[in-house]
């Protein structure tokens, strides 16, 4: 019996992926198995379309993260993506890349980590490919929809916006670190923010959005440097940065800076959103969304430089 | 000034990449800078959907392509896939992993290469992603239209059908056959058949259609596994098989069977597809499409096994 997926050859992984994976969905009229997926996107949506690649050794190791949760993380990060647009998952598909000696075990734990996943969050595999390479790679594009008018961008930031966060930072690269450092498993799986994604996209005032996948510092940089009119810049009150409970002793237990570590470690697939000076206050949006809310800063004029400033707040 | 893709960066490389291949598109709402694309694709279609992987030393080798061609026949490759389905390009996403050390000249060429196929099949860049990894990889999910009703699958054979074809067999692995054994450039690129697959979409008594990526022996096998009532057999005149002027000769100065590589070669792009009885003959095929179309065989009942028969007729 095939132990690897060399063993199994293409056609007999893509069977294996589509016994373990494959689901109907409400928009799906032809999944896994011809040229190409056919999907009926709801009438008068846009589409929207994101990928994203997830590669052995790069963003993750199979030393420190289970088969089933590399498989739920990749596609947590492409859903996060259609979260920060306000979208609603159509479906996706998955090329694949593994060297002939991945074991089937392992194969076997990706895909049911996607499809744990996909299902979850009404998102079927649709297709895909097959391909050797020299190291594993899950390659996955996710589609998803929204209603024209209810699309949340990057550019919509203007300067005096406060900038909003759910949930807290840092907790996944804490664990990133602690497995690198003393072993261990990295188990967390964050929740791609869709619901708050598609309740904020119809919420009066919200300027832009972005989902933090390279870190605040990085992913707050991104959406000030696409704001409509040019480029802006920000404060940030590093006090108010909510991180998970026990974060601060934990990272020093580790050596870690902790303010560091919530800035740049990433990974936590939360929403950074900016709302206009008159609309609603973090404590409205937090009963709204059903999630913790903070106000961490606000916009201002792109400054001459991006630094740490003196009063304690970060000037982007 | 940096010369390679690590010396640039992962922002660096994307900002690059922008620069060579954004184009804007009719249905692009959103094109490459958010956390997804935003398309809108023909009210009243259906999203076709297809993800293909182009890797380093399994798909092309930099020895035998140039960087320019290696951009084109990763596109054309995908483009071929909605050509089987009847469908009409929106646009395409690209996930690129690379090794620091790839050069910011096989980047800019690849890129070009994309960026002419898209540009002639009306397909835009609209998306993406980069990845360090330990070889070259480029995976593209183009996005397609079609109306419901006029999609074509590889479903639809029958019994009786009559097996047809697009274009010839086997032009695409002599090249590259000859450039494996006497060195020189794999220079041709070849047609996505975009309007013949639309054009059959439309033609009444057609059942069946793939395309030809893995050779005619692989995909026509697929081709009556996916047949609805079950799996089918075939029967295959390999006198008939159309090849490129001066193919036999070719082959048999470097070695080669000419009957296997037009039978097994692949990467021929080109649509193999099923008439009924009644449907039109080959000649009025050709016309409409405006294409050699040439009929090589008809559909059967399942033999016990497939095999090369007595009388020069390959059964399937």
């Amino acid at each position: 019996m095939a132990r690897t997926v060399g063993e199994l050859g293409e056609f007999g992984v893509i069977a294996r992926i589509e016994r373990i994976a494959s689901r109907s969905g409400r928009a799906v009229e032809l999944g896994i198995g011809d040229d190409a997926a056919v999907l009926k996107p709801p009438p008068g949506e846009r589409l929207l379309v994101s990928t994203d690649a997830h590669v052995e050794g790069v963003h993750f190791r199979w030393k420190t993260t289970a088969a089933v949760t590399v498989g739920r993380r990749a596609l947590v990060a492409n859903l996060s993506d259609l979260a920060a647009m306000g979208g609603r998952p159509l479906g996706f598909v998955l090329a694949l890349a593994a060297p002939p000696g991945l074991s089937l075990r392992s194969l076997d734990g990706v895909v049911r980590g996607l499809a744990a996943e996909a299902e979850r969050h009404g998102c079927p595999l649709v297709g895909g490919n097959v391909s050797r390479a020299r190291e594993t790679s899950l390659t996955i594009t996710v589609l998803g929809s929204a209603r024209p008018g209810r699309i949340l961008t990057r550019r919509g930031a203007r300067q005096g916006d406060r900038i909003l966060l759910t949930g807290s930072l840092g907790g996944p690269a804490l664990e990133v670190a602690r497995a690198a450092r003393r072993g261990g498993w990295i188990r967390q799986v964050p929740e791609p923010r869709l619901a708050a994604g598609r309740l904020l996209a119809r919420t009066p005032r919200v300027g832009a959005c972005i989902d933090v996948s390279d870190g605040l510092e990085a992913d707050l940089g991104h959406l000030l440097d696409a704001a409509q009119g040019g480029p802006l810049g920000a404060e940030l009150d590093p006090e108010a940065l909510p991180t998970p409970r026990g974060f601060g002793p934990a990272c020093r237990r580790l050596g870690l800076d902790p303010l560091k570590l919530a800035m740049t470690g990433g990974e936590d697939w939360e929403l950074l959103f900016t709302v206009r000076p008159a609309g609603p206050r973090a404590a409205r949006l937090s009963a709204r969304l059903g999630l913790p809310v903070t106000e961490i800063g606000r916009v201002t004029a792109r400054p001459a430089r991006r630094r740490r400033g003196a009063g304690g707040w970060t000037h982007f």
